[in-house]
Formats: C-alpha cells, structure tokens, sequence
C-alpha cells in the first residue's frame, strides 16, 4: 500500500507543533579507525540534554550503501520515497538558483560555449567568463521570443545559466545538445515522444537565435543544453499530512526542494539567529516547521574536521531557543552524512534524534554516531520518519480496529 | 525502482578490490540458555582485530525466520533479491554436481526406482543402490536419443541422478512423475503451457525409452522425476556491478551458484591454503573475490559444536594471508546460521565484518553473534551487502543532485 495513501487514510486533526531540524550532512566519520566522529569530539550539552529525554536512532537515507544528493535526502526527511520520486538536473539547478518552478515547465542547465566560424565549439565554457559577462550574455537571450511557450533565462555563474520553458504539454525526453567535446557543432535537440518533440523545436528555436544575439558578446557567443527535466509530479505535503508547512532555510536549493512539495517558503534572512527570529515570529501559523542548517555539510565537504566541529557546536547553541517555544515534536536529523574524511557527501546513517511527550527513552546519552547506533528507533529508513513525528504529534489514528 | 538498475547507473570505475569471504552456514546458537555459541567460543584473534578496525552487523538473508538455502541463501550475498530469483530443485541439483547448466536447458532431478511386473512402483529409491550400479544405470540412460533435444543424463549418488533436457522453448510448468507412494505407476509428465508440453513430451518418451534400457539392472529398472527447472533469467554480476569477479570454491554447488550469475570459477583445489594461493595468484586478474569455506556449515550440519568451533579457528588462521592481499574492502559473512544445535540450517542472522578505509567504527571488539548485534551495520538484509561492498570500494556514485 502506498504510505501517503495511508495517512490521508489514518491521519487526524490536532494542534501540535512539528520542528524538523536538518542539519545538512550532519553525520560524519573518525579520521582514523577508533577515533572520534565530528559530532563525538563536539561539545553539545544542549543536544545531549535533549537525547536523554528522548529516543534516537540512526537514519538511512536511500538503501545502505547509496549516497544521497540533496534531493533525494531531503524528499525522504519529508517522507518521500527517493527511489520513486526523482528529480531531474534542470529542476534542481533551477531549484538552486530560487526559480519558483511549476508544473508547466521544463527546466534544463546551459552551458555558454565558444564556437568558432563554422559553427564548431572551440572551448565548451566560453573561457569560463566573469559573472558580468555571463549576466549580459543572459540578457540577451532573454530577449529570444519562440511562439507558444515562454521562455526564462536566468544566471547561475561563469559559463552556466538556466533555461526554463513554459507551456502546455511539454516533455522533458531530449538529448543533452552538448556533445562533450570541441571541434564538433553542438548536437539539435530531439523528441522521442511527441510533447519531448515540442520541447525540443522550441530549445532549437531559442538556440538558433541564441547564435544571433550573442554575436557582439566575444567567446560567449554559442549555448548548449542539458538534463531537461519537467517539474515532477509530487503529493503536496499538506494534502498528504494535513500538515500547514514552512520553510525556514537560507540558501535557494533547500527552499527550492521545499517549494517543490509545497511548503511555504518565508525568508529568515542569512544567519541561524535570524532563522530563529523567523521561527519565534511564525510560530502561531503553522504546524510544521523545516529548519535547515547549511554549515554542517558544507565544512564537511571542505574536509575540515574542525570547522565541523565548530559548526555542530553553534547549532547546539541553537537548540534551547527552539525548545523554548514548546514543539510537540523536536526531531533532529540530517540528508544525509558529509564525513570531514571523505569532502564529500556519504552513504553512513544519520544521527537522528526525536523528544516528544510520548518517547520510549533509551539510554542514550549523547548525540553521536555511535551513541544514536544504540537508541531505541534503530536503523530506520528517513522515508518513515514523518510516520514517526506524525504520531508523535498525535495526528495518526489507529490503523484497522 | 530495480536495485540492479540504479547500481548500474551509479557504478564507477575503480581500480579496488573486494574479497568476500563467506563462511557457509557461519552463525551458530549456544548448546544451552545463556552459553556461548561457536563462534563466542572459538578463539578468532585475526578476526577480531580486522573488527576492530572495522564495521559489525547481523545479516538476514531473506527475511526473518525465514531459513534459507544455500541457493538463496548466496544469491542475497551476491545482491539479487532471493524472492524474486528463485532457482528450482533441478537446477539445484545440476549445479551440485558442477554440470554447467546454460539458457536453453531444464533441469529435473531424477530417482531410480524398482517397478513390479505390472509397472507399478514397490521401491522408490530402488533399494539404494551403490554409486557403481548407480553409475552402471546412468550409462545405460545415456544411450537414450529423443528427437528435437539433447539429453544429458548425470550421476549424482545412490538412487539419484540429473535429466538435463536442451532444447529451444522448453518450460518447466511439468509435474513430477514421482507419486510419492509405492503399489501405483509413476505419473506420466504433463505440461500446463505450450512450452511445458514441449518438455512433458520429451520426457514421456526418454522415461518409455528407460524402462526399455533398464531391464537387465535388476532393481534398478525404472525411474522417475521431479523439480523440473529451467534455467533462470538472472542479471550477470559483471553487467550489474562492472566487476570482473572469480569464485574460489572447493564444492561444487557454490561454483554452480558462481557460474549462474556469471563469475569465473577457478580451480583452486581442494584446502583453504590452496584457495589462498589461488587468490594470491589471480590477484591482479579480479575486482571480486568469492572466497567459500565449507567446514562452519557441515560440522554444524554435524551437530558437532567442537568441530565447528575448531573449523571456526581455522578459518580465522586464513584471515591474515587474505588481509596481506590489502583488499579494499573485506568482508566476512555466511551464507545463513548452521548451530549445531539444530543439525540445520537456520533462520537466525549472519554474523559480517566489513573492513575498509571508510568505515564508521563502532566498538565491536569480537567476531561473534552477540558483539556483531550491537554493530555499526545494525541488523540489515543481506542483499544490501553488495551496496555497501560497492560505495566502500569508491565505486558507486552519488543519487540524484
């Protein structure tokens, strides 16, 4: 049976308040075997005050042994299967860069390229320009008009941009038109069904005009294309839930993944004091809140242990201004890990950590890989952890009589 | 989504090297409430160092009580679901005896059987003949032609031998012939299906041909079949996970379980120090090592808990010219429990070790059932082994951005 199926079925109406606390690659590894984790040489006693009256676990992502992208670690947190639920390239560039995507449009990465006389690209990264060049050369083709879609250009940085085309029935089944390689032209766009062929006219449309407006733009002056991908079709969290969601993150991606299962997106400004500030302000407005706490992951995959260390411990300081305002149900999790060890996101369990009224304390002590091992939830998979905070914010009925 | 899908859209290339080394029927059970299982007392120094620095967990081949085996009980160790792929007795049996089953063939596993002067069945194991007039009988088999198909007739021991029918669209959708009882006829083979008929025909006329063949072999004058099997369609290893993998097993049933998925089977002789040599040898040749070691499963088959224990030490004695390899990853497991308690092949989880560079230690300090439970890996199902053999070897790739 399907398991949002189920708790449209089985969920119930309550006033409990659900934090969910994502620290972005939170779990790690000891740089050497018998060593410490990031989080076991961190000194969290707020933490660790909160595991004591609450029960903890290790999460699993995906399937032992697959390592998550940001989408598919983010998508299990919400309780989506991330095996089922894919999101393209295009829409999670589109996604990184805060384009509101709908499910009208096909999202595809541009590429600047420099083609010489013939047509033949001579560097596929236009020399990797400067954000200005690239901002100008967007402006230009967001002058290109194609008839019966719109068309959205925007900036990502040096030689990449997005493409988002707007329409009715429109496919996302085209070929990348960037031939990885120089001193060929890039490759037309096909269809292999018909709504992928209307897509794919319309990019060649924007492409042929594309070499005509960036004529006076030097290198800049060719465009290829690639991961098309359509706005998937996604439950909203709240149709599933019956949960009012907001989303409290700072940068565009995790507002992004928010958006797209239809939370509502607020702007905390760029600092966890003013997350919280948001958080305290919105408080009376929602049921569900997605905090998402950057720092963990990104000194993970800059292979500094310390500064991982560092930003575990700032986010500890963060926790008892959270409890203070009395969730229902404080849940404390990851996407997935990002081992300082490794500067790249992992396949390892996350810590996890849920403290509700209702909790079946275990005799964990600390928040920490090996300690979580040891706790009452087990390994579970991230899918079922919304089935999980659910009940704990008693909004699950009994299943069968 | 298929698993197998996903790993070969993730898999990359790498130069590392995996040795799996499965202790067949490896978890045991105490003689009594709160005594030591074999593998708790067997001293095991070399394992229990490799766990130190190591990843412990409890593997459930299939499902939980759920005894497996060593058909399934394999193919979970080598990544396939042992739900969905299931091999039939006569194959089983083929492989048992190393006959290189292939595509176009079924397998039946044979009985022959002593028939009274109406035909009727007065002994259904033919008085338990010796190998030789065993061996006697099968010759006289093997003069049988059937048009349309090639037979293979093999002996196994006793009263039992192998049917192996080649042919183009053979199915296995036929009864057995054996009725289970004496004083009656053996059945006459149907088919369900058009393919099935096909296989029901051939073998109607080999057994009319064999009561023919037979009348001068004494009690051993007729025959009958059961567990028709076709070959099954599985994905080979190398295609799913891009390793070129050897099998270094002594029995045959495990080269047979080996060659089903597609890896080389080495000759490695008849001793763990031959199968050592042999890996040493092929070292360079393989990504995948199928290291299997019988002796865990038949003392415990035995019932003999010393023998086991003793087979057990022996086994760790091989561990330190296996790790002077520097495989990059290593992993210890079996196949399913064997206690000698029960004489049996059992349900109860399979002690494993992995050991490699990324490894999240957790503070398992003996290779057994009761430290192993309390392992990083937790409890998991066996056909995740592969996954996690594959991300610690640096050869599988990040899901989704």
């Amino acid at each position: 049976m399907n398991i949002h199926e189920l708790i449209r079925e089985l969920r119930e109406p309550a006033q409990s308040k659900i934090v969910f606390l994502v620290a972005d690659g939170l779990g790690g590894l000891p740089l050497e075997p018998g060593g410490k984790t990031e989080l076991e040489t961190a000194s969290t006693p707020n933490l660790d005050a909160a595991v004591r009256d609450g029960v903890c676990g290790l999460s699993t992502p995906v399937l032992p042994g697959i390592t998550p992208g940001s989408g598919p670690g983010h998508l299990a947190l919400f309780g989506y299967d991330p095996l089922e639920y894919r999101i393209g390239r295009g829409i999670l560039e589109a996604l990184g860069i805060n384009f509101a995507v709908g499910p009208k449009d096909v999202a595809i990465r541009g590429n600047f390229c420099t083609l010489d006389a013939s047509g033949k690209i001579t560097d596929r990264r236009a020399g990797r320009p400067s954000n200005e060049k690239n901002a100008a050369a967007v402006a230009k083709l967001r002058t290109i008009k194609v008839p019966g879609v719109e068309l959205f250009v925007e900036p990502v940085r040096e030689h990449r941009f997005v493409l988002v085309i707007r329409g009715d029935g429109l496919g996302d089944a085209v070929n990348d038109t960037d031939p990885q390689a120089v001193g060929v032209p890039p490759l037309a766009a096909e269809g292999t069904d018909a709504a992928s062929k209307k897509t794919a006219d319309a990019v060649n449309r924007f492409v042929s005009q594309a070499v005509e407006v960036l004529k006076d733009q030097g290198a800049v002056n060719g465009v290829t294309l690639r991961g098309f991908a359509r706005f998937p079709k996604i439950d909203k969290f709240q149709d599933v839930y019956g949960l009012k969601a907001a989303a409290i993150a700072v940068y565009p991606m995790y507002k992004g993944l928010a958006r797209l299962v239809g939370m509502d997106i607020l702007d905390p400004g760029q600092t966890v004091a003013t997350q919280i500030a948001t958080l305290r302000k919105v408080w009376n407005d929602y049921d569900f809140f997605f905090l998402h706490y950057k720092y963990t992951d990104s000194t993970g995959e800059d292979g500094n242990f310390p500064a991982k260390v560092q930003m575990i411990e700032k986010l500890d300081a963060a926790v008892p201004d959270i409890l203070a305002l009395k969730p229902d149900v404080f849940i404390v999790t990851g996407d997935h890990s990002t081992p300082s060890k490794m500067k790249s996101h992992s396949w390892h369990p996350v810590p996890t950590l849920i403290l509700a009224d209702t909790c079946r304390t275990d005799d964990v002590k600390h928040f920490n890989e090996s300690s979580c091992l040891r706790g009452g939830l087990g390994h579970f998979q991230a899918q079922h952890l919304m089935l999980m905070a659910m009940a704990h914010a008693s909004r699950l009925g009994k299943y069968g009589a």
